[in-house]
């Protein structure tokens, strides 16, 4: 098909617009905006502040961000606004927020611009946690299945703790929400005039059953009436990926620099959209999106509930396919924390000196260490841990310091602990009857750490293919959007595999180290057990923690 | 009494002399000596290379610390020769060297001067380890209750099995021996030509016996044949502390500048010696003499065989009290560690803005911190556990990292780990029948750092009395200086009393952060069972690093 497809993948501060080609798959150009307040902490920009725990954004920074990135993106690309053939987005989620009947965020309304839960929540907002609570409680007390799929449990990032707490802190704001909206069907709605649910987001973060047709709704009941009229803040309309909700309005035309009556797809996920731009299709593959924090992938014919596996869902990516999604909360966060508090001066001037960020010096030194040889192991744990334990309260251990250890024998520790704990969702993921065939990686740090790719395939003991593309989340809306133009959702896998491009790096495990990092597991596991428990002291040091810092 | 006592401490690396008032008890003059060659780990001044973990030093190097820091000593002081009463000195134990039969050391002997084994092995030798082992499976292979007063284990660092090294490694040597001798015993026997060994080192170092009168050479004949003849390779007189061993002889005398006829004490053993300096003479007091390591000292009327403790000796500093020995490892040596690997370059400049060490910039933001706050609990087992476990395959700990964590944080967790080991050591004794009744705490780092006392009492829940005296070690000898000149032993701790200042300064325990610590201290007592077991992982993971390091 000649012509372009347009895809913007909104992250956690800004948003990347591509423009590719749908004959070749070449992507002609990127172009990024940050949102102008980025992620809210302290306090709303009218001066209200926020308590601990709140995340908050700004409704009109995703607008201004999503309309520059594309006139960027269209300006470098040299193309003209008729040969753009569909336009796709992914956002974060649980990134939501409430609006009015007209689609207005309540947060511009003067009525509640001072009530910070009229803002956008995104999606590391943590201060809806006693509701996730609540909800996880009821539905155990209840004998409710509805959380099996998701590993038995309800995170404060899921879309229903924060909708809850808008209705118990803020009835009157609650009342006044028309509807209540993942950030990817508003932005989707803006652009095509259209209300709709992108389904991936309904199933993964709200609930939302294929067979049953509808969030259910009397669940929400049970749990609070507050919630009861949840159901009907929902757009009923669910469009699924690469399926198109709509075509570009005038007004979203505007927005954009572009025509009116281009199919828009229906909003994805961020993780699971990366999914169409790695080139990744086939049940088997296990891909992990290696950032701040991982996403891992998993496609499956198999539908198997497991303990600690964050969700699963079937026809969220792919037509007749299970998708599973786990993660692991702290990696380049972690290695950032490392660099930032415990790396003493003279590396730093080191550093400077040979024209290297601190981290790649010490990638370097770590790269002399053979496997084992630092006598450490670390718990992988210092954003808590998401898979398989789902315990935000747990933390970070390193066992083994000596007053011979160095600081890059504690970083490939780091390393090597976040490999360890991607085994162990591999390995769980396999105890429950699950196939997983290769292993894909995507993001920034599996472009620029290669010791970390090496040991990952020596833990693994197997072959880590390697993702040789840029902005694959952006791409995925873009082969989304491809979709939407001709063919749909049942075209989706067909249209990925085309735009797929071939693995051509590869790590393959090395013998002599896989045995040590076997012997290295084994300690790491035990590590997992004791410190991993319900009853882990690291709760306790946590209670402690909060209650000395009275919060 | 009119005149002067001078006593001598000899540390790891230096001695240093002081004068002391006998009237008045005041330290009237004090001087340091370097040893010329500190300690040798990489080769001999000869070029002979040295293989791991040995630690050897030159007795040419004793000779001349003890010389001059007598001589500066007693010209600061400006008093003359003929006012000097006695002399006592201590020494590091075991640290020893053989000698031939006039006395002189053997690596002075060409045959033997390139053989490592002829030099001074210093405490903390650890080249010899396994003789320890050895002699430790014998001891229970046979039944023997020979290692029960000093926990069931035999150190690597004690006597026996650096004798044994000598014994096995180096048979000509061996042979040629006419002594080995503690060094102390040595330095004694040069000032007075006396040959005697100081009972206190005798005991703690090489299982004398009191009620047995001699050296359990039958033991060492089931051991190993080789150190069959040991026994005759030691002097045959036994001498108590502050008892005379002999008198200055010329030769003597010209080393230290002083006349010939001065009363000389037995060698006493470093840290035994520190109690009398200290002022501690009574039944209940426990006595931390904190440093690079911490030394734990108490003095009981009961005896108890403890499993952990590393020994217990009756008459080895006060006639009729029991002595028990024990020690924690990583102490000074961590805190140092962390300073130099863990610390951001900002927190260096800070501190030399401030003008400040950085571990005084680190202990000023560590007191602004709660109890609890840090959410840590760590091991502090850098440096392998001595008492309780006396496992020095162990390694450190930190259980609670989060991307909040702050450097200071975990320094003042280390400080905690510090007091949690002590009052492991503190509650293992009770629980054996001991009465503990007041802590005691000398050493530099009691002086530098009230923050960590402050933790002391909080953890112990108890009061701390602070020693407020420089070089107790020098002013111990001192004391068993001016006992060697009148009373002996049996005067030794109405003298200690008669010197003792009061202890003026003492932290309180604050009721609020006890409570706090009795939680951190249950968590690390839980971390404490899990990794100091005989199976624990930590072995493993020395192993693993012994292996991949190729030693």
């Amino acid at each position: 098909m000649p012509g372009y497809s347009i895809g913007i993948d909104f992250g956690s501060l800004s948003a990347r617009a591509v423009v590719m080609d749908l004959d070749s798959g070449e992507v002609l150009s990127s172009a990024v905006s940050e949102y102008e307040h980025g992620i809210l902490t302290d306090r709303l920009p009218n001066g209200v502040p926020l308590a601990v725990d709140w995340a908050v954004q700004i409704p009109q920074d995703y607008l201004d961000s999503l309309g520059s990135s594309v006139r960027d993106a269209v300006a470098a690309a040299g193309i003209s606004a008729d040969q753009v053939r569909g336009i796709g987005l992914d956002v974060t989620a649980s990134t939501m927020l409430p609006v009015s009947a007209d689609g207005s965020p309540l947060c511009e309304d003067p009525r509640f611009s001072k009530d910070p839960n009229s803002y956008i929540k995104v999606w590391k907002h943590h201060a809806a946690q006693k509701y996730a609570d609540m909800i996880e409680q009821a539905a155990k007390q209840n004998g409710s299945d509805l959380l099996d799929p998701f590993g038995g449990h309800i995170s404060g990032e899921h879309f229903l703790p924060k909708a809850m707490q808008i209705a118990i802190e803020s009835p009157e704001l609650y009342k006044a929400s028309d509807r209540i909206l993942e950030v990817g069907d508003w932005l989707v709605r803006v652009l095509c005039g259209t209300e709709s649910r992108g389904y991936c987001g309904a199933a993964f973060k709200t609930y939302y059953s294929e067979d049953t047709g509808d969030v259910p709704a009397a669940f929400f009941e049970m749990i609070s009436p507050e919630l009861a009229g949840l159901s009907a803040k929902y757009p009923e309309n669910v469009t699924f990926p690469g399926d198109c909700t709509g075509t570009l309005t005038e007004k979203g035309a505007q927005l954009l620099g572009l025509i009116p009556g281009i199919p828009v797809a229906a909003a994805g996920v961020d993780a699971h959209t990366t999914i169409y731009g790695c080139g990744v299709s086939r049940p088997g593959q296990f891909l992990m999106i290696i950032g701040t924090s991982t996403c891992e992938m998993l496609l499956s014919e198999t539908l198997s509930c497991i303990d600690g596996i964050s969700g699963v869902v079937k026809d969220s990516v792919f037509r007749d396919l299970y998708t599973y999604e786990c993660g692991q909360s702290g990696i380049g966060d972690m290695f950032a924390w490392f660099a930032e508090n415990q790396v003493p001066a003279e590396y730093r001037s080191e550093a400077e000196e040979k024209g290297m960020q601190i981290q790649q010096l010490l990638t370097q030194k770590a790269s002399m260490l053979r496997p084992g040889q630092n006598g450490l192991v670390a718990l992988d744990w210092w954003n808590g841990v998401r898979s398989t334990l789902m315990d935000f309260s747990l933390s970070g251990v390193i066992a083994g310091l000596s007053t011979e250890t160095s600081p890059e024998e504690i970083y490939r520790a780091l390393l090597e602990s976040t490999a360890f704990g991607c085994r162990k969702i591999i390995d769980t993921l396999e105890e429950s009857g699950v196939t997983i065939d290769s292993l894909i990686a995507t993001g920034g740090i599996p472009h620029k750490n290669p010791l970390m790719m090496q040991i990952y395939a020596d833990v693994m003991g197997r072959d880590v293919l390697i993702v040789e593309r840029d902005y694959t989340g952006s791409v995925g809306s873009a082969i989304m959007a491809a979709a939407a133009a001709q063919g749909g959702f049942a075209d989706l896998a067909l249209l990925t595999e085309r735009y797929a491009l071939p693995f051509t790096k590869v790590y393959h495990p090395d013998p002599a180290s896989q045995k040590v990092y076997e012997d290295l597991y084994a300690a790491y596991c035990e590590m997992y057990s004791f410190f991993g428990g319900k009853n882990s002291l690291l709760h306790r040091l946590k209670d402690i923690r909060k209650e000395t810092r009275g919060n």
